[in-house]
């Protein structure tokens, strides 16, 4: 598979690339978040997803509290290089309310 | 499960929410792309995506052209309101390259 670098990748105005998490075996879509090319550089070299949380401004290592930590497994990136997919085994629950996935409800 | 209406949906200052295509059997990630209220209700009503063109700022019938439409079976809605997951049934590519899905490269 054809592979880019991060600095081949388009971070918006903000610095920003939206980051789509997915379980690696059941590819379910479990949470999508942010990354800046640091937290990103942080996730290749931890092997854990390392969000920027736009809400608090600063770092977010996925699980460090909690314990539902999220192996990479791979990162995708799109086309346009403007979106990533990041293949995970997770340790727990993506979403903070307990579930599985964030995506737990459904648009009627 | 339970429903969300638009109207409890979070758009951002653009008024504009992140929509992540899934093929509803494969669950591969298809592509990613914005969708305003009013492209979502035509989704809802057409049965087919229709996204907000954030380059050429208008509606974006996806396939109208191409014929690589995507016939949605079901959309998802994450525990902050603000990114949904579209799970579609696609006529063809969903790549303007022909690939299957935008994410045929890895980041290295």
């Amino acid at each position: 598979m054809f592979s880019l670098t991060i600095d081949q990748l388009k971070f918006d105005e903000k610095g920003l690339i939206t980051a789509v998490v997915q379980d690696h075996l059941t590819r379910e879509v479990l949470m999508v978040a942010w990354m800046n090319a640091e937290s990103l550089r942080l996730t290749q070299q931890v092997g854990e997803t390392i969000f920027w949380s736009r809400s608090r401004q600063e770092l977010w290592h996925k699980g460090a509290t909690s314990g539902n930590t999220q192996k990479v497994v791979q990162i995708l990136v799109d086309c346009d290089a403007d979106t990533l997919v990041l293949l995970v085994e997770a340790a727990g629950p993506a979403c903070h309310t307990g579930e599985r996935s964030c995506f737990y409800r459904q648009v009627e």
